[in-house]
C-alpha cells in the first residue's frame, strides 16, 4: 500500500493514501471517487479537501440539496463499546459539518450492534453511550436540529428491520457478512432501518440522506440500498448517499486501529500522560538515525503522526502541505514533530473535556438515562 | 397411515390416529406421550381424554403446578391470517381450559409471522386480528386474567429475539427452518421471544408454561427450549412445556387443512348455506353404496366428519365411542351422520357469532384499534 504511493503523492499530500487498495474499491464496489465533486461543494470540510474523504456512492444528490437550499439528512452513529478516540471523532465531526451545512442530523448509539457484534449487554453500553453523546455535543452537535437515539430503544427502527427481513435472503447476508450468528444479521437489518429511519413519515418524509463513514461501513450501505429500492413503492425512499473516509492508523503504523491492544490508540478519556507517552513511542515514517533523516527525508505517507495532523489537528491545508514537505525534506525531525502534536493533542483533550464535562446531564437527559 | 390404524383401534376410537407417523414423532423428536399422564389430570379436557391431544414435553411440570395449584401460564397463539376455523378454533380452546385450570393465559396474535411468511401487511392482519381476538373472548377467554397482544407492538417480544440472536447459529436456523429468508428467521426468533414473555419479571418472573400447539409447531418449541437454556443465567427462565394436538384433517380427507383451498375447510364467518354445502360434500370413511355401509361398516379412522364430532362437537366421551360403534356396524350411514353434524355445527356458528358480535369493541379495545 505504501510503495506504489511515495513515488505518485509528492505534489498531493492530501491524497496519498488513495493507492492501490481504495483503487480497487472503486472498481470492485462501484465506489465512486469524491475528488471531481470538490469544487461544487460550498464549504467543503477539511477532510473532503484533504482527500481523506475519498469516495462516495450518489453525493450529487447531497450537493444538490445543499447548493438548492433543500432539505436533507446527514445519518451516522457510533458503537457504545468505549470512550471517544480519533476514529469516532472523525465521523462526528463529518455529521457536525453536514448538520452545519443544513442537514437535520441522526446520530445513532449501535447498542444492538455493540451487543450482537461485541457482547456488550446493553446495561453496559448504556453507560459508554452517555459519555458519547456527551462528546459529541461537545464538538459542536447541535441537538435541537438533530436526533440522537439508541437502537435499542428507537422501535421504528425495529420495525424497518423486521419489515426489510422478508425481502433479504440468507445468501445475500453471507454474502455480504460472511457466515455469522443470527443477532448480527439482525444488527444489519437493524442498520439499515437506522439509515433509513430519516426518511419515515415521523420525519418529514423520504429526502437525501448522506451518512459518511468508515469505507469499512460501505457493505452496510450496499445492503441499505438494496433495501431501499425493495421498499421504495411502500415508503417512497429515496436511496441513501455516501461519503467515506479513510481509515486512521494505529499508532503502531498498521493499518486500523483496533480496540484489542490499547497501546495502538489512545481515547480522549485517558490520563494526559498516557496519551503523551503512546504518542512518543508511536511508529513514525522517520528513518533510523537524524544523520539518515536530514539527508534522505522522512514518508509521511507511512506516518500515523502526520495522519493526525492531517486528519484532525492542523486547520489550515497550508500547514499540512507545509509539514508535508519539511518532513520530506528532513528539515523536521520525529522528536520535535511529536512534541507539537503531543502539545496540540494535549490542550484539544483538555478542552474538549471541559465541554464535555458540561454536557453529561444533557446527554443523560437525551438518552432518558437517570 | 389409516392401514394400520383401523385393525390397531377398535377398542380405543381417540386414539386411533395415533398411527406410524406419530409414533415416529416420539422417536425422532422426543415428543413424550400424553396418555400415561391423563389419569393424573385433575379434570382432563375433552381432547386429552380423547387422545386429541397425543404428545408433551415436560408437561409433567404443569401438571405438578395445577395439582398444587401453583402459580403457570398458558401460552399460545394465532397467525392473523383470516377467519377463525375448526383448526385456530382447538388452540383457543386449550388455552381457555388452562385458564381455566388456573394458569395466567398469554394469546399472541402472530401478525409478524403473518407477514413474514404469508407477506400479509401489518395494516390488513389488523383487521383479521379484531376478529380473531373476539372469537377468543366469544368462546370464554377471560382478558382479565390474560394477556391479549400484537408480536408488531409487543416491545417486550422484539427486544427478546434481539437478545436471542446472538445465540443462534445460522446452522440452527437451517437444519430447523431449512434456508429461508431473513424475515422467517426473525419471526422464529421472536416465537421464542413470545414463549418467554410470560417469564419475564414484567408478568411476575420465572414461571411453568404450557404451549398447546398443533404439533406442526413442535420447532419453535425445540428452539425456543435450546434459547430458554442458553439464557437461563440472565433470565431464569424454566424450559417451556408444550402439548401437541393432531391436526384436523381437510374436508376432503387429505392430512392438514390448506387455506388454499377454500373448499377444504370452513370458517365460522361463511353464511351458513355454504358451510352446511361444504360439509354435505366432504369426503367420509363411508362406502360406495348404503348396502356395502350397511354390510361392512365405515371407517371412522379415515373420515372428517367423525373427526369433527371427536374433536369439537360431541360433548359427552359416550356419545363419540357411539357414534365410532354405529359407523363401525353399519348402523349409521353418512348421509344422517353429516346432517345432524350440520345442524350441531351451524348452531354453534349461530351462537358463536351471537357472542362474537358483542366482543368486538371489546377485541378492538385491547388490540388498541381505532
Amino acid at each position: 500500500m505504501t510503495k506504489s504511493s511515495a513515488g505518485k503523492t509528492t505534489l498531493n499530500p492530501f491524497g496519498m493514501t488513495v493507492v492501490e487498495d481504495y483503487e480497487r474499491l472503486y472498481e470492485e464496489f462501484g465506489i465512486q471517487k469524491f475528488k471531481p465533486l470538490l469544487t461544487q461543494i460550498p464549504k467543503p470540510y477539511m477532510s473532503m479537501r484533504r482527500g481523506v474523504i475519498f469516495g462516495h456512492r450518489d453525493f450529487e444528490r447531497i450537493l444538490n440539496a445543499m447548493k438548492n437550499h433543500e432539505e436533507f439528512a446527514v445519518m451516522s452513529g457510533i458503537k457504545p463499546t468505549g470512550e471517544f478516540h480519533l476514529g469516532t471523532l472523525m465521523t462526528a465531526r463529518e455529521v457536525i459539518y453536514f448538520q452545519q451545512q443544513g442537514a437535520t442530523a441522526f446520530y445513532c448509539i449501535a447498542d444492538v450492534e455493540a451487543y450482537e457484534d461485541n457482547r456488550i449487554p446493553f446495561e453496559r453500553s448504556e453507560r459508554y453511550a452517555v459519555g458519547n453523546v456527551a462528546d459529541l455535543l461537545a464538538l459542536g452537535f447541535d441537538p435541537k436540529r438533530g436526533y440522537i437515539y439508541r437502537q435499542s430503544r428507537e422501535e421504528r427502527v425495529k420495525d424497518l428491520a423486521i419489515i426489510f427481513g422478508r425481502k433479504v435472503t440468507l445468501a445475500t447476508m453471507k454474502a455480504i457478512y460472511g457466515e455469522r450468528h443470527m443477532g448480527l444479521y439482525i444488527s444489519a437489518l437493524i442498520q439499515a432501518g437506522d439509515i433509513l429511519l430519516p426518511q419515515l413519515e415521523d420525519f418529514g418524509g423520504p429526502k437525501p440522506t448522506v451518512v459518511p463513514v468508515g469505507v469499512d461501513q460501505d457493505p452496510h450501505l450496499r445492503l441499505t440500498r438494496d433495501l431501499a429500492s425493495k421498499f421504495r413503492r411502500k415508503y417512497g425512499f429515496i436511496l441513501p448517499s455516501s461519503t467515506y473516509h479513510k481509515l486512521i492508523k494505529c499508532l503502531d503504523g498498521s493499518p486500523k486501529m483496533s480496540k484489542r491492544d490499547p497501546m495502538s490508540y489512545f481515547t480522549f478519556q485517558e490520563k494526559p500522560e498516557s496519551i503523551a507517552k503512546k504518542i512518543s513511542n508511536a511508529f513514525t515514517g522517520g528513518r533510523p538515525t537524524a544523520e539518515e533523516q536530514r539527508k534522505l527525508g522522512g514518508i509521511p505517507e507511512i506516518c500515523p503522526i502526520y495522519e493526525m495532523y492531517m486528519f484532525h489537528f492542523f486547520k489550515e491545508d497550508k500547514d499540512v502541505v507545509q509539514l508535508y514537505h519539511d518532513c520530506k525534506s528532513g528539515k523536521i525531525l520525529c522528536g520535535e514533530d511529536k512534541e507539537r502534536l503531543i502539545e496540540i493533542i494535549l490542550n484539544f483533550v483538555k478542552e474538549h473535556r471541559r465541554k464535555r464535562r458540561q454536557n453529561i446531564d444533557k446527554a443523560r437527559k437525551i438518552l432518558e438515562v437517570k
